[in-house]
């Protein structure tokens, strides 16, 4: 994997089908209309890094489908779940199979279980409590009784390092495997730039300060629905207040310590997250000082 | 105005006190404890730059309060109203008082007016239509019948200007004032990394292709609560297919337009976005290199 994953997505998404009852009737009827098969919320691994597929059920409904976009073989779909379980939580099969995916199959998958999942939670309107139904092709909800829309909701998520002297703090929160440290990491709140909420966090969580913060990179992440944006930040003071109920340990590493956990080196002072994650890439970036 | 408006707030949020029950009863009892005077959801100018302020009512509930955090007065709340109307849309009364604002008063009424818009339109739970209730001393809402926890909204938007020869591209929506051109923008869908957005967003309203996409800075836009995440790309190939329902109109300007336009010359190709707009400070980003 040479990305972070779940971005490189290659699937033109044809907004202006959207909003184009036409041209979405006849998206839902090409013959050569494909969709998504997934166990549950799971992905399902097809040919040569694909993803399977098969084809539309008989009578298939917009009040059933997202149309995720188009792509040189047609229209491609995924079908809204009922029976689905709550996402958000850890996903085996995702990462059992994520490095059997091709990139751009495996950025197709996160789009379609973020948009699924949310369809799930989102049957009824926030504003008045009463049903909702699809609407713009799967990309939104609207409410029969207030006539409220409702957008698949994106959560902008801080994940970083703070730098202290040739060193940079990794910490591991309780329900990690044995031996992994990570970037910290905490959702944006409103109010706030993207700078401002990793010197919050870095405070809240680690008890420091950090100043010239500078962005990295970013991963939409489907568990359910956050984008993580990696930033590095710098500080002057590297005592560490631990807020425990967030953070199990935290520790400062040097480059040494973290080129021999990205090597998967059995002396590294950590075991570090796989390239699946954003945050191997934040790491590698600060060694290597590029990607 | 040296920062984009919205940004550089300086409360401490102090979230250690949201879920610790005994410590928020006693930041709401609390005689230093203030409250947010607002018009509606607009700002009131107080004293010296400062907001207006006054104490909390005589039995004031948790049910209709935000503790926005705590700064050396004391703690700081807004208060949950009905009576308002939905924030999404122009406030020319933000944009009157914002030059009179220090920047973190404006940034907490920023913050207050996004989570107040919030809780007035998430009153039902989206998961099963029940009435919701507030929580995390209204930094959430949590349902009684299905017990989903809902967390306030932040939707990330991008922001963007391509760049082509040493000219970039502005445009303008037909609501926009006579004159004024801005930088694209569109917000993130699921399954997006932050430079995959800008180029899908690019496309699709202007017809352009962008590569090399770097970040520039972000700003928190309370209307109602987007994060805008302001970029510049390169293209090749500057020819123009702009969408209409989207894009009025859009040009390519060079240094010195741009220039003239930040500087308000009446000469100049184009009125600029205020300074308020992180839209303003990503053209200056681009002319001078640095901010």
């Amino acid at each position: 994997m040479k990305v972070q994953g779940f971005a490189g997505g290659t699937l033109d998404r044809a907004d202006q089908i959207r909003t184009n009852p036409a041209r979405l009737a006849e998206a839902l009827a090409d013959p050569r209309a494909r969709l998504l098969v997934l166990d549950g919320l799971d992905p399902v691994a097809g040919e040569d890094g694909d993803l399977a597929w098969t084809s539309l059920p008989p009578g298939a409904s917009l009040q059933q489908m997202i149309l995720l976009g188009v792509d040189e073989r047609g229209p491609v779909f995924a079908e809204l779940r009922s029976e689905i379980p709550h996402g958000a939580a850890f996903a085996p099969a995702v990462w059992r199979l994520a490095p059997l995916l091709r990139p751009e199959a495996l950025a197709l998958y996160g789009c379609a279980r973020s948009m699924i999942d949310w369809h799930k939670r989102h049957g009824f309107c926030a504003n008045c409590g009463m049903p909702t139904h699809v609407t713009k092709a799967g990309w939104s909800r609207s409410c029969g009784g207030c006539e409220a829309e409702h957008f698949a909701r994106v959560d902008p998520v801080t994940i970083m390092l703070a730098e202290h002297r040739g060193k940079i703090l990794v910490g591991r929160q309780a329900r990690f495997p044995a031996g992994r440290y990570s970037a910290l990491a905490g959702f944006i709140e409103p109010g706030e730039a993207i700078e401002e909420a990793v010197a919050r966090e870095l405070w809240e969580e680690a008890g420091i300060r950090v100043h010239s913060v500078r962005y990295v990179r970013s991963q939409p992440w489907p568990f359910p629905s956050s984008l993580m944006i990696a930033c590095i930040g710098q500080t002057d003071d590297p005592a560490l207040t631990l807020d425990t109920t967030e953070i199990e340990d935290a520790m400062w590493v040097d480059a040494d310590g973290v080129r021999a956990a990205l090597a998967g080196d059995p002396d590294a002072p950590f075991i570090a997250p796989p390239p699946i994650a954003v945050a191997h890439w934040l790491l590698r970036h600060w060694v290597e000082g590029v990607g």
